[in-house]
């Protein structure tokens, strides 16, 4: 599929995976690894703090040429200029966020299931958000998973790139590559890592050794 | 002062203090009972709610003649077409809300200080909320009183409509009218009570009242 985003090795934050390292210094190392997108998702951030992180993460993205998403907030990515936004199902909808965002930014949608990712193209995403496909227990509010199947099934019907999420660690790259994702989603595989550069770079590499035989 | 919303009693939504009654309902009746603004802040809502309720209550007050503001969230603010915002001193700063909403929408800023107050008017804030004036249990991060004193400097030295807020209840709506308030903005006193409409007409005339002696 081709991609607006390059979504290969797409990277959310998770300030409170990160040990007390600052949130700029770990995407600077994640992107130092091969990042190609960063998704700035806080939930527990004032929107002060969220205007704040996110003007550095601009500054640091463009600089890097790396894709720079906002997750939820649609105000807080037109101020700090960000690339997109993503939504989950709970956020605004699609035509109410193109609506407000203009058809120059990216917009993807969080999928748990094959209407959902259907639904979403429909409605104009970018790209989709597949999963959880593993367990995880990185959000508070855990969904069960949904499985390689989900992204082979998703993939079978769905032409917006796809970006395998939950629970994503080296290992299982392969497999949800060989299911049809275009790219992985982690928070913890990379934000929680002792070594943040090498863990990307580990993942990176298994998507790009995995995905080339999808091509 | 001139108030390009008349915020005379300016009430708050509170849900977790409605008794379980639908916010629009508890809406309905502050409005007959003489609410002047409208206010959604619902801290605890997803976005997906807060569009969801924020659309009943623009069609509500938009029938009803009523100025609709949203908290926070300049995104749903656009997303509902409300009339404006009201940013606390931790959520976006005025002059990035006002690039993001443009000029027609009203923008409206928390103050507990007058330092705060002549900033706010300063960067183009349409009007300010002062306090809290009285001691208030309503939020979660609560802020020791400033005093009906701070509502007397900052009505000495700022222009633009001034809204007291923070324990206000129908006794001490004359103390901070004669200090120079232009209404005032309450969330339990109406959100609360048993007769929704009967705490807001009683709180109404009580502004008015006291609020004549001062033109
Ligand atoms: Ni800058």
């Amino acid at each position: 599929a081709v991609c607006r985003i390059d979504c290969s090795l797409y990277v959310i934050t998770g300030d409170k995976f990160g040990h007390g390292r600052p949130i700029v210094e770990v995407a600077v190392a994640a992107i130092d690894g091969g990042a190609t997108v960063l998704q700035l998702r806080e939930k527990d951030f004032t929107s002060r703090q969220l205007v704040d992180v996110g003007h550095q993460l601009r500054h640091l993205t463009r600089q890097r040429g790396v894709t720079f998403i906002v997750n939820d907030r649609v105000d807080i990515a037109l101020a700090v200029d960000a690339d997109g936004v993503h939504l989950g199902q709970d956020d605004l909808p699609v035509g109410m966020a193109r609506r407000i965002l203009g058809p120059g930014k990216i917009i993807g949608i969080s999928t748990h299931s094959l209407e959902q990712a259907l639904e979403a193209q429909r409605q104009g995403a970018d790209y989709i958000g597949v999963g959880p496909v593993y367990e995880t227990h990185t959000k508070d509010d855990v969904l069960p998973p949904v499985g390689v199947d989900l992204v082979r099934q998703v993939s079978a019907r769905v032409s917006i790139p796809k970006v395998a999420i939950g629970g994503i660690k080296a290992h299982n790259v392969a497999e949800v590559m060989k299911a049809g994702a275009d790219g992985v989603a982690v928070v913890t595989a990379v934000w929680a890592a002792g070594d943040v550069s090498g863990a990307a770079r580990e993942l990176l590499s298994r998507v790009r050794e995995a995905g080339a035989g999808n091509r």
